[in-house]
């Protein structure tokens, strides 16, 4: 049985991308099995990707992890698989950071192979879809069995591109977060794991006040009132906005990567 | 072989959540086939998830049904699975009504199961997507031949809770109906069974009176010229409104549970 | 094992369409893979689904090929499965031109047959959803092995409808093309292949005229600054406009079937 193969881009489902992966995949290992993990990617955006990987790989079977989110494509940045420490796992896709986060919740790489120039890839490879030309028949390929070392040229781990993320940090007795992602439903997820927040003053049950908002720190959507805000522990264990049947990030006028400024508020 | 599992939510394909749903049956029940039916049902509508549930699940095989429109989750609402009298068809999703239409296309629920503390589920259990973290890990399992009375606690069939829905209704001589669901064309589903169509004295062919607006009561879109607005059987036997090449949500103005007047209007 | 089946559609994901027939396709042939090849066709665009389907389907696995952009669901016309010359391909969608090209790719079609009225086909058949009730039982059937003549009743392929599209051409020293098709980057593909480009006196590197605007003639993204237009050859080979990290539909205003005048321009 071929491995299972996860495929995550910012392709979007308008056009015909994603089907396109999906149909390269199938003649090279018509048996793998292809989870989307979502394509939903802000354009572009290789930070939003990263975390949205990050999240969703502990939840999925061990296999090839495949990921596009590729705004250099057909310029030079390098086209990698990678090897985790933990599960064996492989990733695929471009070195421009999008990959490493998730890695790092399976013991990191401990072997990367540049795969620009793969055996594997489809002649000719075009300047601007990498993701049929080279990531998928990898990926495939990998799925089926093919021998990593055999996927392109050996690299050296340390030479992976690393991305740069903001970080939350206290400041003033407030705690100084970003908006990393944002859901259907209007949620905001920060960058703040969920186990530091008493370390900000911030009491379960109690007010806060959320770039000058009032809110509460709650455990669920329905520990508020329709309308009202809360910050609380995502699925994730992160800490994130709500607004019952409401949009957060409406209400706080949120763009990725905004700050925000949270404290503990009087009562 | 597992039974064919079939996915259902609010949850858009926008984010990752369906992916991640899909990832949590695969490392349970990796050989199940997962058809998602759809999840574009608008956010925490249990009522229009529950109508597309009903029309869906008579074309899909008999196995696991997976739905997911959960406005209080993480608040007191059960979480269940539900098999009917028959197909032994097993329905895994909220406590809210959003699962007994479609069971009642086959029989009915002949029992039920409480599920919220099932031993399946995965822990910890987050406060938010109980997708993940219970109604899949269920769904997988079911799926792979585990025992239903194994997925959790009995519960009575009947303490389950009912949807109220609008109900279309006579009145002068008119057929107040209710426009229960949007699809992508602007077309409008009602909440009549097109065989009670001959009771409101409406004639196919014949011009009708739809909110004050002149429309025909036809078979299919092309019966009537571009732009004009026809009452018709749709694919699931309920009355729905059109307009050919055009939207009948827009030129109406109706949005869901509006009421439609529908009346046999002068030629 | 059944061949596999590839879909593609202008139903888009709001609703359950899709996930219903993919529901149907799984009650007649359990085993076989469905890949959706993308359901973002823009509503009853015939010619822009005809042209998604031709640059797909060269990267799909041989099998059953079904397609549906139906404005003429309910009238008269044919409902048809075709057989190519190369490869055995068959393809499952209505006779209204949306098969035939991509039918070109693999030698055209040598045998055809009318389905309308095939006894594979869901009763009763509803006047608008024959998505469901035609042509995917054809589609899972053919998947499954059943003989391609017992599909429905003989049809001379002279008889086949044919989509009348634009055509390139040149003109005092412009080449008129058309947007053919944008995807969601705003990316906006010509119809003219990329072989054709020297004919019109364009050269790599240099600079070009696109209704006006300042562009170049480029190979990929990054070969221009940020917000720059350019003309490339896209992953199917054929001519297309880019802003780099940005839309060339909006900088150029550009709809469906809009004319584009690209000349050499001086530097």
């Amino acid at each position: 049985m071929p491995r299972p193969i996860t495929f995550l881009s910012d392709y979007g489902l308008r056009d015909e991308f994603v089907g396109v992966v999906h149909a390269v995949i199938a003649r090279i290992a018509p048996d793998a099995a292809v989870i989307d993990l979502g394509h939903g990617v802000p354009r572009h955006d290789v930070e939003a990707g990263a975390r949205m990987l990050a999240r969703s790989l502990p939840y999925a079977p061990a296999g090839v992890h495949l990921a596009v989110v590729d705004p250099e494509v057909g310029a030079r940045r390098r086209a990698v698989a990678l090897l985790t420490a933990d599960e064996d796992r492989l990733l695929v896709g471009p070195d421009n950071g999008l990959l490493l986060p998730a890695a790092d919740h399976f013991g990191g790489v401990v072997e990367a192979v540049e795969i620009s120039a793969s055996p594997w890839r489809l002649e000719p490879v075009s300047a601007t879809f990498h993701g049929r030309d080279v990531f998928a028949p990898v990926a495939a390929h990998l799925a089926g069995g093919a021998p990593f070392a055999e996927a392109g040229e050996p690299l050296e781990t340390d030479k992976l591109v690393e991305l740069k993320m903001p970080e939350a940090r206290a400041e003033n007795g407030q705690l100084i977060a970003h908006a990393v992602a944002f859901d259907r439903f209007g949620n905001v997820m920060l960058d703040v794991e969920h186990d530091e927040v008493g370390k900000h003053g911030l009491r379960l049950g109690h007010p806060v006040s959320v770039n000058e908002e009032d809110g509460h720190y709650a455990t669920t959507f329905a520990d508020v009132a329709a309308g009202r805000l809360l910050l609380y522990e995502d699925a994730y264990r992160w800490l994130a906005l709500a607004v019952n049947r409401g949009s957060a990030a409406d209400l706080l006028g949120l763009r990725l990567d905004d700050e925000v400024r949270i404290k503990p508020s009087g009562e």
